[in-house]
């Protein structure tokens, strides 16, 4: 495929996170803006000090395999060799892409824009699957799970059933599982990258609320990763997201809290947009989706108040809500909620 | 190519700044090591605190813009459309490659050795070049300016003539300005840009101290530039990085003091070396390399006394030093350079 050609592999999708353009939207809005447009949970994991060498010196190849180490034991991979550690999960699509000869891709829709595009990219016909069985065909089949925004999860043996059967024709899995800290450990494929043609994603910055450090993982059979590191070369994770990570990532208290904080703060959520008239669609414990007819207009009433949710071009009915960080931004929320026309 | 095949592509090659490699070479050796290994600057330009918010927000795209703008203006790039920012240049460097048709490659040599893997990832028949002559009637041609490791700089009129002999074949150049914010700032590439088959290469970290940092750039026209975002996606730099880069690559003051800083080292260096009987082969003044006929020998007479320094496996006479980063590094080079056997 021509990429020059197809603007939507060249230009920017659409993506939640950018104040910016909540900004120059809603002019008039109070300040500080709410940021509820992704799924990043706002409750961070402490910040250590960070010596001033994770700054200055080269990450040495030590500090990577402490990071690949914690992130398979956290992420229930095999071994750290079934670990690449990347500056995010997002540089890593169009890498992952690569790993299948270029054919038909098939990406199960509606979900995370980037993966369509990651594998046009590398030079895939790619298109929207509306069923796991629209996957078995591919050359590079492709599912987030849990789905964002509706938060389906797809059952673990469906998907090794996936796995046998694009094996079949040499077809590779890509199982994005950027929110999967908040399913069921049981459910991830982390355990079964010994697979030839198994990839799992996962990211750091969302579950660990530090999307700004840029820290994400492949999980894949040695054979495979071994070819994502040649193209991410030997520096690709910045001193200080090796060290964080590492910390974070062995840190299993902070982890279990979280996922029962999240879990509460999610159900405190449901409680607001129910009480609003909202449908709840469905969701993980870091986003919630919603359906409504008046979603647009609710969209700006928000906009207006300086609370910014994430709306969808393939669905104008849905809005999805990530969580407020603080009793503050709670009752901003509530009014705002509570006064929409 | 198979890449798979090829252990050259996939597996590393050997680099400088990694200490822990060193420590199993040299495990008696006094510490703490220092690292002569890389051309790091040792005087970094000084951490600012940093929000906790560019390490729990995903970066916007205003900063990122802002950064663009920092680096055009430092480096002499026409506009910040011609300005892509990275988690360092390691990383461009396949995706570089790539921005070529498949073809011949060829890499200005001896130097840096990434470059070579990289074209050979990206599909290209990769080769080293003896003389600019040889990278003419190249799909892609690579050099580094001023080189690693001799310094050798190729005057911007040759460059611009070879550019213009690789345009009537559709080939593009590649020019790893890696060191060269210590090179006349008019010997750089980065004002020609605006040609279409252009790419320059400029390293954050090594000039201003903060390797770990991981940010980089590549300078080219906005319609190559293009391609290269759409392969990074949209947040491939860190908070951290978009808010050190922004404010030191405006810091001209720092900058053009650590210029001088740096120069003084190198002179005070070649003082050492030389009057330790080592020939000077050349370099830049973020580090020096030199020849003798018993460099083995030198290079493992200063490793057992925790002094570390980069050899080279394509020439056994050749050793490069790195600056020291103190006076207590100073004398111990000082000390071990005067009792080599």
């Amino acid at each position: 495929m021509d990429v020059q050609r197809d603007p939507t592999v060249l230009f920017p999708l659409m993506h939640g996170g950018d104040l910016g353009h909540a900004r120059a939207l809603f002019p008039g809005a109070p300040e500080p803006f709410i940021d509820l447009s992704t799924g990043i949970n706002p409750y961070a994991y402490p910040l250590p000090d960070l010596p001033g060498e994770l700054f200055t010196r080269l990450p040495g190849k030590e500090g990577l395999w402490r990071l690949a180490e914690a992130a398979a034991g956290a992420y229930g991979a095999p071994s750290r060799d079934h670990v690449i550690c990347a500056p995010g999960t997002q540089i890593l699509l169009p890498l992952v892409a690569r790993l299948a000869l270029p054919g038909h891709a098939a990406v199960l829709g509606p979900t995370y824009a980037e993966h369509r595009r990651a594998a046009a990219l590398a030079g895939h016909h790619a298109v929207d699957a509306a069923s796991i069985d629209e996957l078995a065909d591919a050359q590079l089949a492709v599912l987030v799970n849990p789905n964002n925004p509706d938060g389906r999860i797809v059952e673990k043996t469906v998907l090794l059933g996936l796995a046998d059967a694009l094996s079949r024709r040499d077809g590779i899995l890509v199982v994005d599982e950027a929110f999967a800290d908040v399913m069921p450990a049981e459910a991830s494929l982390a355990d079964a990258t010994e697979r030839p043609n198994v990839v799992v994603l996962r990211s750091f910055g969302k579950f660990f609320g530090l999307a700004g450090l840029r820290l994400g993982f492949a999980l894949a059979a040695p054979r495979l990763a071994r070819r994502l590191q040649a193209q991410l070369g030997p520096w690709a994770v910045s001193g200080p997201a090796i060290e964080i990570g590492t910390t974070a990532l062995a840190d299993a208290a902070w982890q279990d809290a979280t996922r029962a904080r999240l879990a509460e703060a999610a159900r405190r959520l449901d409680g607001l947009l129910v009480g609003a008239g909202l449908t709840l669609v469905g969701g993980t414990s870091l986003y919630r989706l919603t359906r409504s007819a008046d979603a647009a207009a609710l969209f700006d009433h928000l906009g207006r108040a300086g609370i910014v949710v994430r709306r969808f071009a393939s669905d104008a009915t849905w809005l999805r809500f990530g969580l407020p960080k603080d009793e503050a931004q709670w009752q901003r929320l509530a009014v705002a909620l509570k006064t929409r026309g």
